[in-house]
């Protein structure tokens, strides 16, 4: 049995967050890989990313989510049951990512200014237009050893590192925050509230050869199993798990 | 001796059939990958080339590009010397090639019209907007077992096989029209003339830190190396190869 596993944001932060954390998760990924074209993956994925953050104040912001999570963890060390030491542990990394990501410089400011990374951006958002004529800076990096290209890709990505870590442990406590319950779908659909939620978790058995679409906002939502397979026909009944964070 | 490559077209035929290379071989690299975030390779790289054929008619030009080295090539087989069988094999492959193109429907139609590439393309062009919550099609997709994915990548960069050999060819007969010369640049310029060339292509030791800035259009072309490090110094005389094809 194949797990099938999907994520849906109940709201603007998160939707910015998870698309954050999509990016990151392809510099780091991109950073170690000793392929030829691995290079794509990380500047598009940084190039993508500086623009997100550009457009958007996510330090504050994150900087606040990070806090609201820690007057919520703080409510269970008056709980009999849990393990204070481990949850003192989760307050104080809590603690020092806020720290670090206020007293940061502005987010991504230096590669920005990075006068390689400036020099090639715009050109990766032109169709095929990073050849090695249009950048021959480029294709000079690219020719560079592979460990020199891996270690430059490191420095840039540990410029993210504030925002990187804070952005890690708010989405590690969010999907903690809820346990998948078993549910089911009736000709595709279901419904429900999710009142204070802000992120939906979804697993499903792969056989069902569905993905789930899911509309609605903070109070309300949908989720409408949709076949991957032009013309195929939805079980009537789909078992599935839901988490709602 | 680490030896850095470089190439430059002198025209724009030339310019748009680089792209094209550098997109197909990320198409075909990225379709053996087993590495999971390979896709994005795949899908930026095929999108960026429906893009560029859709605003150039490629086919018939290729279609005559070959052609015309075609009645270069024949001339060869009057000279004493020369392989007649090598170079008849090429000629039947060309021609092969040519006629696959004429005959192919409109290049990369059926690659337009497929239900889940058109479904997922526009996201590719928003900074981080391929997220599993905005593409679950997508999102599907990827989780399918990896011999799934390659052979749909494999259906998909098929679509583009009378495109990539015709191209192929053409590009290979380019390249080997012309040796590599050994050339020297006095503080860091070089200029020459390049009349009815196309391709130049540049090999220099990677030890003079140095990356070539081509500029020139058919007739006339200058090269100006410069230095890879902000502020580091160019050689008085630097030594490369140069290929004017």
């Amino acid at each position: 049995m194949q797990i099938h596993c999907y994520e849906h944001p109940l709201n603007e932060k998160v939707r910015i967050y998870l698309r954050l954390e999509h990016l990151l998760k392809q510099l780091h990924h991109s950073c170690e890989l000793s392929d030829p074209w691995q290079y794509t993956i990380f500047f598009n994925a940084l190039f993508d990313l500086l623009e997100l953050i550009e457009q958007i104040p996510i330090k504050n912001d994150l900087a606040n989510a990070l806090n609201n999570q820690s007057i919520k963890l703080k409510v269970w060390l008056n709980y009999d049951g849990v393990d204070p030491i481990a949850i003192q542990s989760l307050l104080d990394n809590m603690s020092h990512a806020q720290k670090n990501l206020l007293a940061a410089p502005r987010l991504g400011q230096s590669l920005r200014e990075d006068r390689f990374l400036s020099s090639i951006r715009q050109r990766f958002s032109i169709p095929g237009g990073t050849c090695g004529f249009d950048l021959p800076a480029l294709r000079y990096w690219c020719q560079q050893p592979l460990d020199e290209r891996q270690q430059t890709m490191q420095v840039w990505l540990d410029q993210l590192s504030e925002v990187d870590q804070a952005l890690n442990l708010w989405l590690h406590l969010v999907r903690q925050s809820a346990q998948y319950q078993p549910q089911s779908a009736h000709n595709g659909f279901f419904q429900n509230d999710a009142s204070l939620s802000c992120l939906l978790r979804i697993e499903i058995d792969a056989s069902y050869g569905v993905y789930p679409v899911v509309s609605g906002h903070r109070s309300h939502f949908s989720i409408r199993f949709s076949p991957y397979e032009e013309g195929s026909t939805v079980a009537t009944n789909i078992d599935f798990k839901l988490a709602i964070c």
